[in-house]
């Protein structure tokens, strides 16, 4: 078996070796407060009888599978709570590997490179289609790289790394071009409250029974460490999905599960309001810049990076060290990504940095 | 890919449903409160910065990995810090089933139903070896079981459901021999603070290349909702297992994760003691009905599981039945555990109730 290993560690690292001050555009941590409900849940989680420290259910808490159930208009009995949505994907994507539905499984160039990892490592031979200049999928394209061969097509809306909104439509067509080859599609909506473009729509609104929708809270409340996702099955798929969550994991980390059903319940629309106005705004300051460097970019719909691309400076590992070196910011190479953004460098908006970020690519290109 | 189901949940959905009063002897959650120290760390990581509630590193909180090599006197490189002991089975059987070692996996009869499922998601083909009649290692007969198609070993000890601990000796010679057969061998050792012969050794003290310690503080800290656990690899190892841990879960819980570190450097051996101390005596107050009962069971020498055989009655699940609806009290059917032990039935000790379960059951058999 063949692994891939991220190469977010190896730029951290670098960038945390550096001589001068680095900013750090690499890591998908948000840089807010979570809810406080949060802390209180916590708290309160902490103080609580000695039988509550025991496993709960291992599909998770009722309360929290049935909270995200209301929330997502769904059955209960569908939604697995999951080790965050990195343990979401992986039981989507075991989930299509398994049995005799081929070996295939299509990805969106640029890719997320945790899936190609998981797709290896589950035995996967991974087929890389172009998106659009966009970032949009390109429906056509990928509709004719599903062939009786693919197990599995993995999507990412809203995206990362290029910040597309997928239409609903060339989601739909996806879908049903996979179910006439007996192919599973896992749709990641981990950034679905990052939505700047008012035109998501989750594709749990296909109600198709070839579809695993995965998502979690370590975005939206902005808790990475808590390890809070979930995945919906169809109903006929999410008993043998269980049993897997079950062999590997037995159940997610109580604390945590509680703390979440407790932020659901408590937080207001307004906290996840203020964190796409924060980002919307530190979007705006970074795409000047971007534009006073005359980069290359598209302007994300959606989740919290922007892929820029600099005359004569492509996005390779190298560069990408000059520019920690040089400027005193650290992005990701787009090699990273697949192949179809060699050129560029992804920066996560993430870091209240992102001004003077801006300001030195502004001064670093200009010279 | 064939999963197999522990059927646990089927026996205390009976028990949950059952007329009368039932006594939970089925799951195996310690009734008792975890060290002070979880609950104060809890409340103080739900005070600390939000940059503390983002990903932690991969493979564990530096701290808490340091904290687990030095009680373990190991590298803390070679440490994984996982969701669970559970997780931690997982890594170290998929590492055996990995590359082309063979597919077979060597388990000891009574057998963990949990290693039988992750063995089969695994792809690999089970081949159970009957334990000796006291529950202890029969050495020439696994051995014997170890061959070239042979990829992995795996062996509990405090043992769950038997309460045997394995010779050292013992287990050395089968780690040699799978190591004459380049095969893993996977020691869960998670009932290792319930020994209560004073005569268990941890695998690691073997420093062998092929072995795979695995615990966490689940049973220890009485905190089976929390999933924390650990893997000590090899340093060959090491590297593949952190990369599998990163794509499945990308890592562990931090609030469980920070919690667990404070209660590690708090707590007092005393806390540990006093666990010890209430089960034997349990152990001996349970033994005793089992006298009077004229059933045949063997004193555990670690965990908390008193297997018996009453006359007459094998353990079936139509038996364990029975016993719920009649005398009120819930074990788990032998044949849970493999096929040597299909006659008795498995009893967990973590009630305060032990008490009026002997007082029951010896009622029931003197009937």
């Amino acid at each position: 078996m063949e692994y891939e290993t991220p190469q977010f560690f190896h730029v951290m690292q670098y960038a945390e070796g550096a001589d001068g001050d680095t900013i750090d555009m690499v890591s998908g941590n948000p840089d807010w407060e979570p809810p406080d409900a949060i802390r209180e849940g916590l708290h309160s989680y902490a103080d609580s009888d000695a039988e509550d420290f025991q496993y709960p259910p291992s599909d998770g808490l009722a309360d929290l599978r049935e909270e995200i159930a209301a929330r997502r208009n769904v059955d209960p009995d569908r939604v697995i709570v999951t080790n965050g949505t990195g343990e979401a994907n992986y039981l989507g994507m075991a989930a299509g590997l398994d049995d005799d539905r081929g070996s295939e499984v299509v990805l969106i160039d640029p890719v997320y490179p945790y899936y190609l990892g998981k797709a290896s490592m589950l035995g996967g031979e991974t087929r890389l289609v172009a998106a659009n200049r966009d970032g949009g999928l390109d429906t056509a394209a990928t509709c004719d790289a599903i062939g009786d061969d693919t197990a599995l097509v993995v999507l990412n809306t809203p995206n990362n790394p290029t910040g597309a909104v997928y239409d609903l439509d060339a989601v739909r067509a996806v879908v049903e071009t996979a179910a006439d080859h007996d192919a599973f599609v896992v749709v990641d909506e981990v950034y679905d409250h990052f939505d700047f473009s008012g035109e998501f729509e989750s594709a749990l609104t296909l109600d198709a029974d070839n579809v695993v929708v995965t998502s979690g809270v370590s975005k939206s409340m902005a808790i990475t460490g808590f390890r809070v996702g979930y995945a919906v099955f169809p109903s006929t798929l999410v008993e043998a999905a269980k049993t897997r969550h079950m062999l590997v994991n037995v159940t997610t980390s109580r604390p945590a599960q509680q703390a979440v059903y407790e932020a659901y319940r408590e937080t207001d629309p307004d906290y996840y309001a203020a964190a796409r106005d924060r980002l919307e705004s530190r979007i705006a300051t970074f795409t000047a810049a971007l534009d006073a460097a005359g980069a290359d970019y598209t302007t994300p719909d959606g989740a919290f990076y922007v892929l820029a691309r600099f005359e004569d400076f492509p996005g390779t590992m190298a560069n990408v060290k000059t520019l920690i070196d040089e400027a005193g910011v650290a992005g990701m190479p787009g090699a990273t990504f697949g192949t179809a953004r060699e050129d560029w460098i992804r920066f996560a908006l993430v870091t209240p940095r992102v001004e003077a970020a801006a300001e030195r690519l502004t001064d670093y290109f200009a010279d």
